[in-house]
């Protein structure tokens, strides 16, 4: 059996992690409110949700199944909730996130440790007021922390985009590299965390209302920092988009820049070769090939227009 | 006539192969079940579906014609209903499939084999609860097979434009030429599968349900499997579009990289050439000529300076 | 008086061409049903319109106007209707159609001999059931002789693009210049072709129904035709859209391969070039000079050089 | 005080003008007209305004300030409404027009004076029918009128993309700044427009109707124009998006045009040098140097290089 | 304690700056209106607010918070409004303010002084009329305010990209540093700024009004000009990618001018070398080396062939 965990508040309010074998009592005792998280489930894992919970053989095939549209999916008795998490190390990673949520217990499976989970099992478990410690809440606490945590995310790709405009006017190949990469990674976020978003909304909208009326200002709070998020990753969309046009900008710009430094080398080397060709002519009568200055006159000759020349040819800005 | 097939369940609950000729008993019966398909439907079969079941002019008519949009009308006693199946072999293939949709038969006609419709009739016929071998379980059967048979589809997209990602900084033609191809199938693919959704939710969203209730969660977890097709078509679509912008400023980064490489090669070159065409020159009083190490003393000059030349291009970049 | 005709269906059930100085008689008698059809209408016949059918100042002038935009407008006793037959001769043309259509009459307007005029009056006229020679069946004739004739101008644009799409990697300007007529032509066509599409929506989905409920479906048909067209419209928009990407793409790749080439040829030409010079010197000292294979040794030195360097080149695929 | 006119249907239903002192008692005859055209209104018309007419102070503050948005504001007793003429001169002009709308009288002002005006009052003065000439038909004449001064700018901009389209393949630098000017003044004519074609809208789709019935087919007719007009705006605007994407791929042809051409005039001229650079080597042992006819043949096989050289690029589409 | 304001309509009608410590003897009397202005509120601030006016640990927890998503929370007894104020110094500045708004009081936050809330200010204690200081007076003298602001900022911006569209055509790097830099600005500001009319709006709709209906035109007014900010933001938007694209053919453009200098020079210096190249050849037999003229010959050939060569390249438009 994978690694499991469940936290239970006993009806004496009190809540402690619980042994799974006593899961199938809690579970009968409405005074009672069980979180079960099961990290990489298997088979075994799902068949006990199949015996002890009695889940909709439809529901439970969805949570063996990965990439998951997020959703919100009603069944009698519970609800079957599919949500991501993100995550920003070195890429940005989205982590698929399987809920079911019934009368008094949340069974929340997911593949590797994952922060938010943590994160919401403590903040409700350590709650002061024994009211906060309803499965609602439990709910609450899950959604609060997934979305919370999308903001580091989104301070990581921010530092990154400035990063790249930081560097788009240099117009290296490794900006561009970066600027594809965060660009895909992006889209396949944005992909998972927009309907993420809508699954809160789903669930506050319900014509029955699911949450407890003094936990919807915390949940619209919620919402509304999911609306933020997505908000943020279209700006960060948009301004990617403009970092993409700018380096293409950018790099007809330098190559005008390189023709033009090209133009005006290769003409400052060409005059005086010129020169050299003019005085290497076999013609009988060369007046200045008999100077005894002769050859320093050329010479100098030569530097002189060479020089002359990428001078004229740095004031207009071409070297 | 061509290859057809009918399965029925019987009203003894068993279901098998029947002869086409005991369909129409099969059809006044309502205790059975009929699934009548039909591959490569010729003049024949229509009369056959006009006399034996009665269809509307209207629906044999768009029965017979191809690149139908996807859609369900409703005539009196069925549905007509247009989908697309999809495959990728080499290429992103569609495949139409009508479906009339009575009390008691599903008649599906397609050109060439189909593996979804197989796989529909297979799953159905196969069922182990009698009471899944109804007519509603036959058309989810068809829509759940169309729908999974996208997936595949996406895989093989996904791994293409995955190639695609990782050559698009070489910049070569063929990439160029890939990319133009997928993005037209992409769009070609968007434009029947993105309806074909639409069909599923029509179906689900009727005034008066045509599902019984126990089926609907199935048919609404196959319209999400639908929308996440659609998001993942739109998700590749954008993919690539950001790969050909990136194509772009990489061929132009490209350019700019050759330029400078030219620009250095042709300078390394030019320097001694300006030196021969120097000591070509025929003034009469030129000391070096007199050298009797003149020549390798050019020679080693005209080494040294392309050298140099050489040596600085490369740290500044140019080569 | 410009060319005319008028086709009535007598009051008992025949149809057949009749005098213009007979309309009155029939408009009267509401067993008959009159189709009016009036080619490059010229003052006069306004005129006839405004005595004989009494129509509203405002669709009258209407009438007369073209690039009016497709609608329905309602008058008292008659709809006036503008919309779009399309036709794809060396370009797609668009041609307006007005429409009169009142209890027992249907008058339409166009400039020029139109083909889906022709073959709504012929079908509607030689209707097999008496049944279907009502005026709504002579909308319903129109607009699907309309609709139809859409078809094979897509087809023809596919072809167009067919042709661009295989002559795209050639980058000539040939296939821009047809890329950038055949895109402003799809924009004028999708403008005037879309709102036609909601005409006949917007006739389905008047609050009192226009159409006897048998010709519903049929009518819903042309609707769905309609709508296919537009999909297929924006998928040839969007083709052409990364046809014109794809385009920039080659142009700039090959660019970059005229370049690269341009580098190989100058070099290999330069390398000979400064050993012909080198030779030129006028050193005292210079052994090779001496040599009597001095000459072919030198020609050899440069002609293997150069080919050295063109294999080379050949090699890296620079050339 | 500014230019302004006065023009009233008297209560016996003739309309004259009038002196703006006779303003007070033709306002408190319910069996009048007026028309007051104001032209730059200064600070002492708006306190007439204010005075005789008694206008909220807000819609006279708006009345002063310029760039409003088109709207329609409903105050006690009369409708405050902005929209805007368009007119083609050198430039698309847009032209603020702001207009007061109550029981018995229309006040209008503007800067400068305005085409659309002129020909509404006219219009509404002459009406033959004493009945068109109450308030609601002078409303109607000036939307009509500034409507219909809408189509001549919308052929003035289709002349000038016209003219851009026939430039485009020359890609001159003045064609680019000619597409770049007409598609700011697009933007900034659609960013008025657009709303002006809404206010008509919600004339005609107030909860209380504004028009009398008989007048509500003829505004549904300017609304059905305005709509044209910013459909056509919309079109225009991708057809010059169209033509910069032209542009930008026919430069990168002409590019790649100019390149080609370099390379062989530079391998043309390249190939007789390094045989000039040949002879002039100083082997003792060249025979050619020898032969009488050396140097016409030189000279002939550099020409015979040179020109086999050319007419093989011109073949190869290179010159 | 952080710099902090607070204003009082007390009782009697008269409006004076009060000391903090007598508000919540004013907070109770419904007869007083309050304006406590908090300047970079610190945690003390925040437990006064606590304290004080007992808001909910939610909007206190906002209240704290930086970026913010422009909002209207309802809340027992007051509302929690979240917009933001514009600036345009050197670059576009957005600022947040929070706003808590009871039935006698308003409280903002916000960080550094900011404009418009010393002009609400102001504005509402000094306003002639006792009536016009209620609280919704003061809600509507800081949205006025707010939004006033934005204006001066659209005229900054509008100037900018004037100064950038008369570059344009230069191509210069600054420029497109430029474009890029105030692209990044308009896409931060568009994303708080359209919420934040938003919330005008949202305050407008209330299903309870929230203001009385005499200030809802003035509400309205406001409503509208914020709609014209975002309007003006997108037009803006719109401009800057079309001077983007066209400074990319700008550059297109110029490359291809580059080029054909480069061409024309390159070949107007490589004809003389060749004829210098050509004079130098070694031939025994070269009449014209023998010429007295010879020398001055080849010299005058050479400039006339490059003169003629550049005159003909100006002629042609290379130069």
């Amino acid at each position: 059996m994978s690694p499991c965990r469940a936290v239970a508040r006993l009806p004496d309010g009190n809540v402690s992690t619980v042994d799974l074998s006593r899961i199938d009592e809690l579970l009968v005792d409405p005074g009672s409110a069980v979180w079960l998280d099961i990290q990489d489930p298997a088979e075994s894992d799902i068949n006990v949700l199949r015996q002890e919970f009695g889940f909709h053989e439809l529901s439970l095939e969805d949570a063996t199944r990965r990439e998951q549209r997020p959703k919100v999916d009603e069944y009698p008795g519970y609800y079957f909730i599919v949500l991501y998490a993100a995550s920003a190390a070195e890429r940005i990673g989205t982590h698929e996130i399987h809920c079911f949520w019934g009368k008094n217990y949340v069974v929340t499976l997911h593949d590797g440790p994952l922060a938010p989970v943590d994160t919401a099992i403590k903040r409700w478990s350590s709650a002061n007021d024994p009211r906060e410690r309803t499965v609602a809440h439990q709910v609450y606490a899950l959604l609060d922390a997934v979305v919370d945590e999308y903001f580091p995310v989104l301070d990581a790709v921010a530092e990154r985009i400035a990063e790249i405009e930081d560097d788009i006017f240099d117009a290296r190949q490794q900006t561009l590299r970066e600027l594809f990469e965060i660009r895909r990674q992006l889209l396949n976020a944005r992909r998972t965390l927009a309907p993420s978003r809508d699954v809160i909304n789903s669930l506050l909208r319900r014509d029955i209302p699911v949450f407890p009326p003094e936990l919807v200002p915390y949940l619209a709070d919620v919402y509304d920092h999911a609306i933020r998020v997505i908000d943020t990753l279209d700006l960060q969309h948009d301004l990617l988009s403009s970092a993409v046009e700018t380096y293409l900008s950018v790099t007809s710009n330098k190559l005008n820049q390189t023709m033009r430094t090209l133009t005006a080398l290769t003409i400052a080397l060409m005059v005086p070769t010129l020169i050299a060709g003019v005085y290497g002519m076999n013609f009988r009568n060369m007046p200045e090939l008999e100077w005894p200055v002769g050859y320093p006159f050329a010479l100098t000759l030569m530097a002189f227009i060479a020089g002359a020349l990428l001078l004229l040819f740095k004031r207009i800005g071409w070297l």
